[in-house]
Order: structure tokens, then C-alpha cells, then sequence
């Protein structure tokens, strides 16, 4: 599979094509050091294989904030020492950290933005990315990875809602690109050619009067004409639609935008991947081969693979599904993708941190903060000796299922659907032994089967296969019976 | 062209596969009457052969509004025929109504939603649908479209926000569905079998928690269960997300919603094909051959005619191209394309409309309220003798390009731009004869032209061509002149 094959990000080689881009963890303290918490989050994904670990957004600066790490100061340097040490003695990957600068919010509503910034204050920035790059390298670090997306400060200064009307004028494309291009290269001095540097922006802002590709396509351009190492998108998670929670500091992913960000179950499979296709071949098109990487609901092994062998993206990046299955690699290199924790994208990960509260996957056996060491020599998930008895009824057009427990260690069960002749996808997961299908369709002939699955992703066999047909309602005579 | 082979509709076969959606013109009055206005808009797409000419929002009841058309008594019949008897001696196309049920909105802010209605009320929306349909029928329309898109009472719902919890529960697809049923079914009770009906909806809602392609594509499969006769798509265009403007009632459109609803410049060309393709694969993958409708951006002809040959899009829609040029698809047969006045995207129709203003095309020569005709006696606009003269500088990396006026019935210029070897695009339309091209970027070389055009789109010989190159600013300089 060319998705497992090494992958040269300028100076470095990643073992595969995977990267876990940076997921908020609500791990770390307040203090902003690295702490164990933190550790075994990362160690699992070295021990996963995944080819490049991006450490969560890590703060350049001394601002106030939740828990969040640090690298700005140099006695956080030694806390990231040992994270990354332990994370290669784990497995395989590199591993770079995002790092961030971030305006002010208050709970009062009130935030800060980038026109209240002073010259001497963009140039403070530039300095704190200049310096935090520099402790990163000291850390050990394979590379660093400049977080240039969603909510904030460079981001905002791409964005084409920039109100700055002075060298960063958000009316032209040079404006906005400016502050970039001042932290790319005070970054570059301060690390030195050899050390990767990766950025990550926003393909598409998803607000009124955002930029979509025509825009983005030319911001990559530039990104790879200053020597970017890799170029990370994503979508959203802005601040203009934000959703104000009474007492809370506004929190971007709360709007349309944060849908778009982390699409949940009412989208499609890899809504994004139009736009890291039109951005790699745009910067193609301009003899740049910078690494795109694509991320946005891919959980499938052979979406993924296509993805690569297709030249849609160089490196396929996923956050909610590393997350779930951290070891998704290392089961796609042994051939045991059937033992994968499928992401459902439930987004309660993503309801966790927008509460403020350490983030976990609805997968994982209750109470569990990291995800579970799978262990071979325990028994997967098995239904009782008299089978899983899976039934059906319908109920106003929502097909219900129930059926027994399987024993052993069960964390949940995956609920499969197939239409017609299609093949089976998990719909949903679900913790106890019942589900109702409400997005089903009368007029559409629906199989369901269901297997359990303990917190490392083993199944159960298969249960029962059933077959459910429920009419088209007949609103003539309804519609006739009301008139 | 495939494009222009006619499509079988239901019982009608219109002459080719290009549609104008509903749009809405301001050009009625308060009292709901066809006027001279209404006709002479409708006119220049018969004439211009418009295969299905999709009439503006005609309200299938009495509410209070601005101006509307309306279907809601027998007497606003007669305007109806007389609209349909003259677009049909213009010309070729096939002419139905879009007939629309909305809600109350106040200027105060307040709006009604479907949660108040009783279900006596939902009675009497059906019944309002299947009596406007009946006098659709009379008026001699070949047809009728069902309004089920955008922030209107169909809409909302199917939307996935329905908050219902009663027969029509916004939990489940099947009572989501049941309005559109209802009304569906009563429509074709009373227009018959052999009365094209078709719907429009949203293949996107474009809003927090709204639904996206997965939903959207089981909505149009119920649709074809139905037995509609045409799908055309569109998206967003939502209340949730409108702005709110102080003494105005909401708007839909003013949000990110309606950003997507009518993508501006911002957007790449067809944004929204990936969904029509997504819907049409998935009703043909059911054994339904009900045609498809793509709009979106679409203005080229080479674009429009790959969407069909590719089968991504049974029939093409677009609305803001055929406002600016109405005579797109006679242009493409009489193999004319040069000459199509091209719609640049500027939304400035869609500002109009915000703004409760008649409807005009900025494309359009001052005071125009209606698409100018075409007249091949007079000359096209031509330079001085001196030439054209274009000259560009550059200034903090926007290029400036200024040129000599050309003579005769002069519009506008349309600025022409290619990258490197890459074609050349029209990157706006000006008035005057100058133009700043603020998405330049650094590093990239540009060659540009201008052509001016009369208001039917014959343009001027392109003026000289010039090329123009800035370099990537020295952000590392700079960073160090700041430190």
C-alpha cells in the first residue's frame, strides 16, 4: 500500500503516509508543562505507527488560558525532552508540536483582534514563534508545525475578513500573507534550513464573506514558495459564527463553522477532500511538491490508500479516528483492519472540549481517559450460545433493533446497515443492546446485522443478518383523511 | 452538444437541458399581479431559448409581503395566461411557476415557525399547494415546481433543525418527510398524472446541526418515489443564520448561508456539482431516472456541457448567467459564445435583492431594468485607433491596470488574467477603464487583457496583452528591519 510507504517531509523521513494532526486534549495543567497525562496520549500513537504525530497547539506566548502547553518559555523545553523521547521509544514515528498564538477572549463576550494589535506587538509575535521554533528543535523535536488555521492570530490575518488596512491589509492577498511570511522566515532563521516546518490553514473559512479555494490554492502557493515542509488543511472553526454560551469565554467550533471543522455524522465520508485535491494540483500546476495533507472524515483504509495513489493528497491526515484507534496503522500493516475502533463521528470528543473538559473517545470502556492497550491473548466480545437474536420492529417509520448481550469484554456495539445489495457500513455504535434507525426510509429495503466490540476494537462475529421493508406512507389518504 | 438535445420532463419535452431557476425579480407589485415588468423579463428567455424557464416565487396564499407574484385566487389567473402566451410566441421554452408557502416575519425580529402551526393550519398549506397547482394547471403553464428550498415552510420541514415532535418529527427522516408527502400528494390529486411537477430543495441546508449529502440524497429518493418530475437543487439560503438588520425583517440570504446559495467571487467555479452528482447516483442507483438539476456557478459553456455528457447533472440551472445574459443558450447554438455577456459573480443582483430593490444586472448599462436586445446592425465597441493602450504598475503587490476608453455602445471591460501558460479568465468587470487586481500574489507572473463589451455582450477586439511579474516579498529582511 502506497499509504504505508515513507514519505520525505524536506529534511525527515515519516515512516507513512498518517498523520494525527493536533487535537486539543485537555490533558495538561494550567502551568503548561508536559505531564504524564500528555505522555501516554502521544506514546500511543508512536506505538500505533502512525507516521507523523503533531502534538497539540502549544503556546508561543504567556497569555492566560486553559490548560494548554507551552513552549514559551525555556523551562518547558525539558518537559518536551522527555515527551518526545518517549514517544520514539515507543515506535516509529516524528513527531513535531503545533505551535500557536492566540488573541485574548473574555466571558464577557468581549475579544480581542488582530486590528488592536500594534506593530510592536506583531513583532512580539514574530519574535515568540522565532523563539518557541528554536526550543522546539532543542527539545528534540523532529520539526515544528505552524498552526496558521481557524480561530487565531495568523489565521486571522489570512483571512479575507482582515479589517487591518496598513502593510497587513486584509483587502489584498500581499496584506494578508504578510505576517506569514514575517513568521515563516524569523522561524526559518531561527531553526535553520535543515529543520521541517510544517504550516496548517484553512482551505475554507465556512463564515459570510470567508475565502474558499480560489484563495487558498494561491495562500498554499505562497506557503511553498517560502519553503513550507508540508502544508496541513482544514476547514472552519472560526470565531465569526461562534455560538456565545452565557458566563463561558466565546469558543470557536461552537457555529457552522466548527460543524464544517469536524463534520459529525450528517456528513458525508471525506466532504474535504475536493479541497486538498485543488490546492495539491494548483501547487503542482506551479512546479511546487510540497506534501499536502488531507484530513476531514477519513476513517476507511482503502479511502485513505485511494486518496494517495489518486494524487488527491500526499499524506492522509485524521484526527477523531487516531483518536478512537490509535494503533489504526499498526492493524492496517498487519492486515487486521476488522480489529480497527471505527470513528462514528459522534463528536462527543468534540462536545468535551467544547465544555472545557478532558477530551476522550465514546468508544472506550466507561471512565477510560486514554484509549485501551489491546491485549491478544484475552477472548473478543462473543454473543451467547443460543446467537444474538438480533430483531426488528417498525414504529412511524423508525426501524428499532434489539438483541442480546454478548459477553466478555464488551465496550459497545457497532450497528452495520446495508441498502439493497450495498455493502454494510456502521451507522452507529451504541453502549446498550437496542437501536433506532430514525434516518430510515420507507420504499428502501434495509439488512442489519450488529457485532460487539471491546474498547481495542476486537469484534464478535457477525450476528444474525436481518431484513427490514417498510412501505412509502401513503400520504394521498392520509393527506385525503384531513381534508 | 448534449446540452442542447431536448430532455423529457414528466409529459414534457423541453428543447434543450439549460433551466433558470426561480428568481426573484422585485418586479411585481404589492398586489400580486403579473405586470409588463414580470412579462418582459420572462420574454427574453423564451426568446434567448431557455429550455425550462422556472417562473420567481409565486405564493400559494394570501400573507402579507412585498412584492410577490401569487397563485393563492382564480383571479390572479388571467395574468398567469397572459405571461405564458407571450413567453410562448418569444420562443421555444417550456414555462412553469416555483409556488411557494412562507411563513409570517416581523420587523421586530420575530418570525414564525412551523412548531406553532396547528395541524388545521398544515391542512390548509396542503390544500393552498393543491389549489395554486390546479390554477397553474389553467393558466397553461406546462408545469408546476414545489418551493421545498431554502428558509421556506416546506424547507423547514425537511430541514434537520425541524423541532417538531409530533407525526412530523424532526428526529426522524420519515417525519421530516411527511409535509412534503401531504403536500405531494394533494398536488397531484388535483393537476393529474400527466402534469409535470417538480420540486426544488436544498442538497446542502449549509447551517449548524443542518442536514448535508446523506440526507439530502434519501430526501430526493423519496421525492422520485412520489413521482416528482424533476429535482433541482440548491443550497443554504436559510433563516438560522440570516442577519439581522435593525427596522428590517429578516432576511434570508444575509448569512454564510446565503453566501452558499449564491457563491460569489469567493467560490471557485460549480462549488455545488459534487452534490448534484451524490444525488443522481444515488436516486439512479435505486431505479429512479427522474432528472437532475445542477446549479451553482455555472456560466461556461464547455462546463455545462461536460456536467451532462459526464452525467453528474441531468439538466443545468443557472440563474444569476442567464439574468445577465438571457440569449447564453441561443449564443452556444448559433455557436456565438464570444458573444455572451458573462456573469462575473459580483452578486450585486443579490444585494439588490437584500435590499428589497428591483432586480437588475450591474453587467447591464446604467438604468437598465431589463436585459438590453440585442441588435447585429450595430458595431461592436472598438478602440481608439491608437490602440488600447494597457499599462499596469504595481504597488504593495496589487496590480494596477489602467487602458483608453473604447468607443461605441460601451458597458463595460471585462479583465482577462492568465497564470503562466494557463488560460485566460475574465477576473472582474469594470465600468471605468482601469482595475486593481488584489489577489495578485508575488512570484507568480500574470498576463493580462481587456475587452470592452456592449450590454448584449459583443465585445471589442482584446486590447494589447500584457505580461507583469512581482517578486515574493523579502518577508526575512523586513522581519529583521522590524526586530
Amino acid at each position: 500500500m502506497k499509504l504505508l510507504e515513507p514519505v520525505r517531509i524536506g529534511t525527515m523521513t515519516a515512516p507513512n503516509r498518517v498523520l494525527v494532526p493536533a487535537m486539543v486534549t485537555r490533558l495538561s495543567g494550567e502551568d503548561g508543562f508536559v505531564n504524564q497525562g500528555i505522555i501516554d496520549r502521544y506514546v500511543r500513537y508512536s506505538a500505533g505507527h502512525v507516521g507523523l504525530i503533531v502534538v497539540e497547539a502549544t503556546a508561543v506566548h504567556e497569555s492566560k488560558s486553559g490548560p494548554l502547553l507551552r513552549l514559551s518559555r525555556d523551562d518547558f523545553v525539558a518537559g518536551h525532552r522527555d515527551l518526545v523521547r518517549q514517544v520514539k521509544d515507543a515506535g516509529p514515528s516524528k513527531i513535531v508540536p503545533q505551535i500557536i498564538h492566540f488573541m485574548k477572549v473574555a466571558r464577557s463576550g468581549w475579544r480581542q483582534t488582530i486590528d488592536m494589535l500594534e506593530e510592536r506587538d506583531i513583532d512580539g509575535i514574530v519574535e515568540a514563534f522565532g523563539s518557541a521554533a528554536a526550543r522546539a528543535r532543542e527539545a528534540g523535536y523532529d520539526g515544528i508545525e505552524l498552526h496558521s488555521a481557524h480561530a487565531y492570530t495568523l489565521s486571522s490575518f489570512l483571512s479575507r475578513r482582515n479589517p487591518r488596512r496598513d502593510a497587513y491589509d486584509g483587502r489584498t492577498l500581499e496584506g494578508r500573507l504578510r505576517m506569514f511570511g514575517r513568521v515563516m522566515a524569523r522561524v526559518r532563521q531561527m531553526v535553520g534550513k535543515d529543520f521541517p516546518v510544517g504550516v496548517r490553514f484553512l482551505a475554507e473559512e465556512a463564515i459570510k464573506d470567508g475565502y474558499a479555494l480560489p484563495d487558498s490554492q494561491r495562500i498554499a502557493l505562497r506557503m511553498a514558495q517560502l519553503g513550507v515542509d508540508y502544508i496541513s488543511l482544514s476547514v472552519g472553526g472560526k470565531f465569526e459564527d461562534a455560538v456565545q454560551k452565557e458566563g463561558s469565554p466565546l469558543y470557536p467550533y461552537t457555529g457552522y463553522s466548527g460543524d464544517r471543522c469536524m463534520p459529525g455524522e450528517q456528513y458525508p465520508p471525506l466532504p474535504h477532500v475536493h479541497l486538498a485535491a485543488g490546492i495539491k494540483a494548483y501547487i503542482n500546476s506551479h512546479g511546487f511538491d510540497v506534501p499536502v495533507v488531507s484530513v476531514g472524515k477519513i476513517s476507511d483504509p482503502a479511502d485513505a490508500e485511494r486518496l494517495v495513489t489518486e494524487g488527491r493528497a500526499d499524506i492522509v491526515g485524521m484526527a477523531r479516528q487516531l483518536l478512537a484507534d490509535p494503533a489504526w496503522v499498526r492493524k492496517v500493516e498487519e492486515k487486521r483492519e476488522d480489529a480497527i475502533l471505527r470513528c462514528i463521528y459522534c463528536n462527543v470528543c468534540k462536545q468535551l472540549d467544547e465544555n472545557f473538559k478532558l477530551v476522550s473517545c465514546f468508544l472506550w470502556p466507561k471512565g477510560f481517559t486514554q484509549a485501551p492497550i489491546e491485549d491478544l491473548s484475552k477472548d473478543a466480545p462473543r454473543w451467547p450460545a443460543t446467537g444474538a437474536g438480533l430483531k426488528a420492529s417498525v414504529e412511524d417509520g423508525v426501524v428499532k433493533l434489539v438483541w442480546s448481550r454478548a459477553s466478555g469484554d464488551v465496550a459497545g456495539y457497532d450497528v452495520f446497515r446495508a441498502e439493497a445489495d450495498g455493502t454494510s457500513k456502521i451507522v452507529e455504535a451504541v453502549k446498550g443492546a437496542k437501536f433506532a434507525d430514525k434516518l430510515a426510509l420507507g420504499g428502501v429495503g434495509y439488512t442489519y446485522h450488529v457485532m460487539a466490540y471491546d474498547g481495542t476494537g476486537r469484534h464478535s462475529p457477525p450476528s444474525n443478518v436481518i431484513h427490514v421493508e417498510t412501505p412509502v406512507p401513503a400520504f394521498g389518504e392520509t393527506g385525503a383523511a384531513h381534508a
